[in-house]
């Protein structure tokens, strides 16, 4: 009985493709994630066309990356985060505003008015922790105190932008700011964040013996991935990224005594899910939009302006890691990733982007997303610890 | 950035149901997956309503069988099925014909003309090998004689439905029968299993030491899921269902001296896939279309000529293990699963159906699906090897 047999040929074509490229990458001394969003352009719609869009594949995407940031959770205790708290928080916040100055003048100075160039400005900000974290991972550097800022700015990061997305989109229908929900919102982020973090990593550091009381042999591992599950949704009714939620659920179970356990029986998850999150992020990058030199010189320019700016926001952040941390830091902030590409998409939707701008501001994403892997892990590996 | 918030929500609520369906069932001392298939009725459309039928889920759950059928391949050698050749081609026609024969004379008797009689025979046919393996797993029972007699009688029951309803499929078309093409479709069917298996065997049991070539440490996984993803498509396109590719890769696959490993680091992917496909299985039962007392004396009717059609069929062409085990193997042919669900998807799209008749016929299908599980384990566990 054939049925479905277009979608098992776009799923063998994105995992091969996903391992082509990351082998080659690996070939070439540059992390893996680089040859898999590399691999999405080629078979993606801009060039082969081998692969096109599709909610399913999206779904697996989504997938991919909130079990990877979950994955990243489970290597991640609560006390190490706090311990840094304080320079993850400078991080995060002048890694938002930074951004946010800089893309909103650039804005204004290319014909958007004040208001449109604060959109503009708010695809500018927001961190992807995906791309960061899959290069800390491969290079086993998730324990060093710079990681730990990264992922502890990554989710301060995440809330910033989420408030500023809800400003810079009120602008835009004219009404007046709700000064009052806007102070709603955020308490509500933090505050999740804040109780989940806290009960969560409480409740299953003083007792988690019942993970195993299910009679299901992976029980603990099947309790863990609805905790993600659950908490990647959950996240997303509070405004933040589903990854949010699931970096949460990961760090959660890193209390329990089965982490060893949960840590091994993650890794073919993240084999089978990934390469659909990395690369569906490389077929999202449209060149043909792209193929004249005023558009590549736009893109040179936007794509500079959002790697400095962020590197400028974390560095300070950072600085009092010394500065080799802060620039690892720095550099480590850089990627815009798949949340680029949702501001870009809000931004089309409301009217506020020509198709032209739309591109730019996707490719500029990405093309963050690509310069960081190599030249991060270049650096971790000239500073070791 | 809240995204793909509704499709987290339902992942969620299947994901949780199939375990707290799991978990009663297992309670019950019944296998889990009947648990899952329940928990897929409740929340599904006909009850609750909390998860309605969409593209993504249905493709997260042909994964999560295509890879259930690759780690049943995996516990599978080739020589094993060999040895039980004969008996599994003998259960493999017969568990076709006798179905196919009692299937269309209740039809014809009920109504329908000659041509549409023999399509509705069709969805008596084909063997849903996904639960029968899934139970077969959970109790440990593939190494036994009747489980490989019943994966080898699988395969050749699909090859079989797929010809039966190429050929009823013409005959409603009103065209002549193009014997010449069915050929050639049986002739490539046969061709591409035997080729698969017996080449790929020999393969892999020479050396697998290139699995390891690539620099990713999870390499012969990778490979080897890359191997599972490309053969479910293959077989598609000669006609045969997408686990029936799977299950060859994994047969394969099971000749590698990483097969341990393999084996081990398919758990998790089970664990997280499967439920999709048991759950979803569930969903589709439309129980409004069956609420009354007429389709409910037709349901059981049907249900009960699926069930002794199939099990005459495969007791008849197992006799020659003996009684006990002819019996397991005629009550592992049973269930129909999604198999059915795929005639009668095809038989209302052409018209061939009435939605009633549709809905009685995935229902019957699901049935079979329930009802094998506890009588197979049941069976298995009083008559040890």
């Amino acid at each position: 009985m054939p049925h479905g047999s277009d979608i098992l040929l776009s799923l063998f074509i994105v995992f091969v493709a996903a391992q082509i490229g990351a082998e080659i990458a690996q070939r070439l001394k540059l992390p893996g994630v680089v040859g898999e969003i590399a691999a999405g352009c080629v078979v993606g719609p801009s060039l082969l066309g081998w692969v096109q869009p599709s909610e399913a594949l999206d779904v697996l995407a989504e997938i991919g990356v909130v079990l990877l940031l979950f994955s990243v959770g489970l290597e991640t205790r609560l006390g190490d985060l706090r311990r840094v708290g304080r320079s993850a928080f400078a991080v995060g916040v002048l890694g938002v505003i930074v951004p946010f100055v800089l893309g909103s003048l650039w804005a204004h100075g290319s014909g958007f008015d004040w208001a449109k160039s604060l959109f503009v400005a708010a695809a500018f900000v927001a961190t992807s922790a995906g791309i960061t974290a899959r290069v800390l991972q491969e290079l086993g550097a998730l324990q060093r105190e710079e990681s730990r800022v990264i992922l502890g700015a990554a989710v301060i990061d995440d809330i910033l932008a989420m408030l500023l997305l809800g400003i810079v989109s009120a602008m835009q229908s004219g009404e007046s700011l709700p000064l009052g929900h806007l102070a709603v919102i955020l308490l509500e982020a933090v505050g999740f964040v804040i109780v989940i973090a806290l009960v969560g990593t409480r409740v299953m550091s003083r007792s988690s013996d019942w993970l195993e009381a299910p009679i299901n042999p992976l029980s603990p591992l099947n309790i863990v991935l609805a905790l993600c599950l659950g908490l990647a949704f959950a996240s997303t009714q509070f405004g933040l990224a589903a990854i949010i939620g699931a970096f949460l659920a990961g760090m959660i179970a890193s209390e329990t005594r089965q982490r060893e356990t949960l840590e091994h029986q993650t890794q073919p998850l993240l084999a089978l899910m990934t390469p659909f999150f990395f690369v569906m992020t490389g077929t999202k990058v449209e060149l043909t939009q792209l193929a004249n030199a005023d558009a590549l010189l736009t893109l040179a320019l936007i794509t500079a302006i959002a790697i400095v700016s962020k590197l400028i926001g974390g560095f300070l952040g950072a600085l009092s890691l010394g500065r080799r941390s802060a620039l690892i830091v720095g550099i480590g902030m850089i990627p815009r990733g798949e949340v680029g590409v949702v501001v870009a998409s809000l931004g089309l939707a409301a009217g506020v982007f020509s198709p032209r701008t739309y591109a730019l501001i996707v490719a500029m994403s990405l093309l963050t997303a690509m310069v960081t892997p190599p030249v991060l892990a270049n650096l971790l590996r000239r500073n070791p610890e």
